[in-house]
């Protein structure tokens, strides 16, 4: 079963084919430039060395975010639109559990996407025999904040584009208790999309193509069910 | 500070740019064919996406091996001729070594390239204070024997060809004590040359552009080294 994955979350630009259990290409750039440009000719030059066609993907995974508003919106189209065309299942995944998903089998693992104005989008992912596994979901937190929560952990390894903004705040909070991501470990990597997709749709996940739609997670709207909850 | 890193050890042409501490771009293509048709077609595609020229690289990193006889000559052939044409330094990295830096910050961490004949190149590193070291340096040893000397570890992680190529047999030997890496992980990555290369010219070490050569750890050799050791 070939897979292409695809991730427009960040500035990286990151598109992937698996086939079972393998690897066959991935391509990844990190650019001050519109996705919309580089992203189908990503895909075609992945697709066209691979000497795969479009309609020999069985099944597409695209990052839902959180992440940048146009960059998410560009990438879920163009999987959806793949989708419909072909007449293939598609499965929307977490930016940030696709993130924790680069650090295997580290026990606890903090993604951070710079949410601007001191902010991160970020969740706790912990491994669990071999799986992943959610110890808190998707939120937008001041920095500060998710540091505090952190400090309970004995180790916690982050990564992601926010890890790299904040990290002086981030050792001078948690000192030796955090480790920082490697650099290929660091940003959004389309294979970790593959691979989420496939195991959700093994699991009998997979969403439907006209209500898929990104999950910007916005700040506004997180702080104001935060206020919610607190009333 | 820019690396361009190469890795042609294997069936996965590998190649990426990182820039300090972040990662521009990188392409990787498992393939049935020979690298040489498409390693500078590769390179060529990813440092003109980036905007980017062969002189705009400070440091190139490529993986000496052990793997594919033609693929590391191709492979250290090309990154000498870009090191020697825009004189800038070049340092050989380990396949193996790389392989493990794939899986931050694991415990154990075992990389099995197949070298026929039920046999792997294959080496034990670890994980110290946020850097890899190594426990065992590379060599190649049937697949049991290096699974019965794994079997003192409560937990190793596997990746590499040989670690799926052999599955079954790992896991009948190490049972619940051996964890296999995830697909993004379990092939070489040219990222990891890059940080490799970085770390390792950061220290002060860098390779003579001349004498610089592949490192096959021939298994007839290896097995004489052996029975040499035996006597």
């Amino acid at each position: 079963m070939k897979v292409l994955g695809l991730d427009t979350s960040t500035m990286m630009a990151t598109c992937s084919v698996i086939d079972d259990n393998r690897l066959l290409g991935e391509y990844s750039l990190n650019q001050d430039m519109t996705h919309s440009e580089k992203l189908v000719p990503m895909i075609k030059e992945v697709l066209e060395s691979l000497k795969l066609e479009v309609k020999d993907i069985d099944l597409y995974g695209v990052a839902l975010g959180p992440g940048s508003f146009t960059g998410l919106r560009i990438g879920a189209a163009t999987m959806k639109a793949f989708a419909h065309l072909f007449n293939k299942p598609i499965v929307g995944i977490s930016t940030l559990e696709a993130l924790a998903y680069n650090l295997p089998y580290n026990d606890i693992v903090v993604p951070m996407i710079d949410a601007r104005r001191n902010r991160v989008y970020t969740g706790i992912y912990t491994w669990e025999n071999g799986k992943i596994k959610e110890i808190m979901g998707p939120d937008v937190l001041e920095i500060e904040d998710i540091l505090t929560r952190l400090k309970e952990y004995d180790k916690s390894i982050v990564n992601g584009d926010g890890a790299l903004l904040h990290r002086d705040t981030i050792k001078a909070i948690l000192k030796d208790k955090v480790q920082f991501a490697t650099i290929g470990h660091n940003m959004c990597r389309a294979t970790s999309i593959c691979e989420l997709a496939k195991i959700k749709h093994e699991a009998g996940q997979s969403d439907d193509l006209f209500t898929l739609a990104p999950d910007y997670l916005r700040p506004s709207q997180a702080e104001r069910q935060l206020k919610d909850s607190n009333k």
